[in-house]
């Protein structure tokens, strides 16, 4: 399927079933002209957008409302070399819909640093993708499988 | 020294005992106008600047070189909802100078996809930024006293 010690490229189905196990993951934005990345937790929509509560008046939520972002999910081991890495890729939009809010509310965990104007953030997933890379020796901590 | 459920800013000097601390990061860039976003392993130079091995032909080595990127590296506790993150940003330069190559040989590990072609890159350590993040209940999984 693959050669030893090279990567692979996941489809989207593998991207999607990747990022649903995960809880973390990092937007990777644009702040001030220069590139910025931030670990966050997220939930998913049943068409892969990527879902995340920030405070309104973040610098965060203001910086990506309306921007392309970057999505990013990993998990490598780096004793066996191996690991696989998604990115989704898309437009990011601070929901306002009152309606909206209440259909994300169940699904889209509560952020670690609670605020008291709270929003949600979408990302669409108009570009999904992965690789995972098999280590030489062992495919060790990477179960694509399960 | 920090509000319970809120960041702490990391400084300088502890960004960099964290960073030497990681064997993966992320590389944070800019590929065909869209945020891009990819793990690797790296080294440290006694300055804090963030060093790479790649194939000279690689998309990664083309898309930085000359640019600015950022450099991430996190721990997070998904449990505990604890966890920091620092992130270096700078000029990423390909290292074209022998003797500097010859210097950097022992201390960038070996990138996980040898290639005949293998370059240094080198990300200035121009702004180094870091927050940690402390549960409410616990500080499990973040040693940042270590």
């Amino acid at each position: 399927m693959y050669p030893e010690d090279g990567f692979r490229e996941l489809d989207r189905h593998e991207c999607l079933r990747l990022l649903a196990k995960a809880a973390v993951g990092r937007v990777v934005y644009t702040r001030h002209a220069l590139p910025a990345v931030l670990p966050v937790n997220f939930g998913l929509d049943d068409e892969g957008a990527v879902l995340l509560r920030t405070s309104a008046a973040s610098e965060l939520a203001r910086a990506i409302d309306g921007s392309v972002v970057a999505f990013e999910v990993d998990e490598v081991d780096a004793v066996a070399h191996s690991g696989w890495s998604v990115v989704v890729t898309g437009r990011a939009t601070v929901v306002t819909d009152p309606a909206a809010h209440a259909r994300l509310r169940p699904i889209v965990p509560r952020s670690w640093v609670p605020s008291p104007d709270e929003v949600f953030v979408r990302v669409a997933p108009e570009l999904v993708s992965g690789r995972e890379l098999v280590g030489g020796r062992t495919m060790y901590g990477l179960n694509l499988s399960a």
